[in-house]
């Protein structure tokens, strides 16, 4: 159950693989500076259009909580990518496959 | 656990089937576009009043976290309708039935 | 895990019993109107003082996630009360409890 | 799973002990009054500095969600306060310590 | 399921150590002041870079919901720190290792 975070820069997509472990994404935080446009996080996987997960608007609503859940089922990589001038930080947390092994066997 | 993501139109009602798994909704998140207008989710099932799951307001509250579950306990299909202007963006994930299987036979 | 959807209308309290399965709400959504006036949600169970449960603000608040459960080890039903001008949509999932007895048998 | 309430007045700290069973606490709604002062719900055990639990703001953030929980692991009895000019009313369900007992001997 | 809680001053940062047991955080709230400066929480571990867990902005979004989880697979310490002038007090849980232990035998 280590902690997980991540930045995502506008217009520089994150792709994440779920290879380590079952990811839990729960929270969404805009990053640092001025701009006051709103920053948009969407996620795509494959070819399928882009989700919006989340909409954070500058001396509004900075961060909101997310409940998502990647793990190897996924067939494709996902792919994070923030619209907007400001980035926005995710953090949740990762679970070992090994660790859910051995749950398994307890 | 992969990944589920659907974009509900304004006046497109979308239908869910619950076949593949037990469906996750974790999060609701406004649409691109320039409306003011607030946007509404429902959801209908059967012949039944639909309900309000959610109400997002332009450059207030764009985004809200969910936390509905669907599967085959569900007698009819799942019906999502968005009122107003703009889309909303729906995300979760979806548990496979088979996944279920193996968790229980462990 | 069926769906499970309410609108309490003000004035109109709504009692729920729990003979069909354990009751999860987790979500309420302000209804129709044009009222600004906030609308509060209350719970009550037998003579004890109803509690509020949440307060939805027009154009501000018109949406919160809760996180209530109800069962059989309620003794006496529960009664949903909403005062204000707009309804309040209650949305959630209910768990029948053959289900929970099938989990446990596995 | 019983529902649980408890309106935690000004000025007046409420002591729960955990004698019956597991308590989740999982909403916080502003009680009723003018003022547009903030209530702040504070939560201390023993001798510890009291932490802030939510801050409600009148006609901006009424409610909030919380996730807290609460059982016989607690060395010292919990006491909540508020602070500011209106109540706060919490809301959540209590697990009977009998009934996790019923669930291990499944 | 110990309550959990910490309230971290800006510019003070507060390490946690894992050893006890499993750490939840759920819940940030601003602490006390009268600067309309925004605090905003951050996390880091190790070298790497902090990543933003809320922003709270005074008299507009003054307590957010985290969903945080903690333990011995972290192989460094967490470490908390707040930008901004006034604090953020963190609440949540603690889950013992033992009593992990006392279910698995169950």
């Amino acid at each position: 159950m280590g902690f997980w975070g991540l930045e995502v820069k506008p217009g520089k997509p994150q792709t994440h693989t779920t290879e380590e472990g079952r990811l839990y994404v729960t929270q969404a935080t805009l990053g640092a500076g001025s701009s006051k446009e709103k920053s948009v996080l969407q996620c795509s996987i494959g070819a399928k259009n882009p989700i919006f997960l989340c909409s954070l608007l500058p001396n509004k609503t900075e961060c909101c909580p997310l409940n998502l859940q990647f793990d190897d089922n996924d067939d494709e990589p996902v792919e994070f990518l923030v619209t907007g001038d400001r980035s926005i930080h995710l953090s949740g947390f990762l679970e070992p496959y090994e660790l859910q092994d051995d749950d398994d066997e307890d």
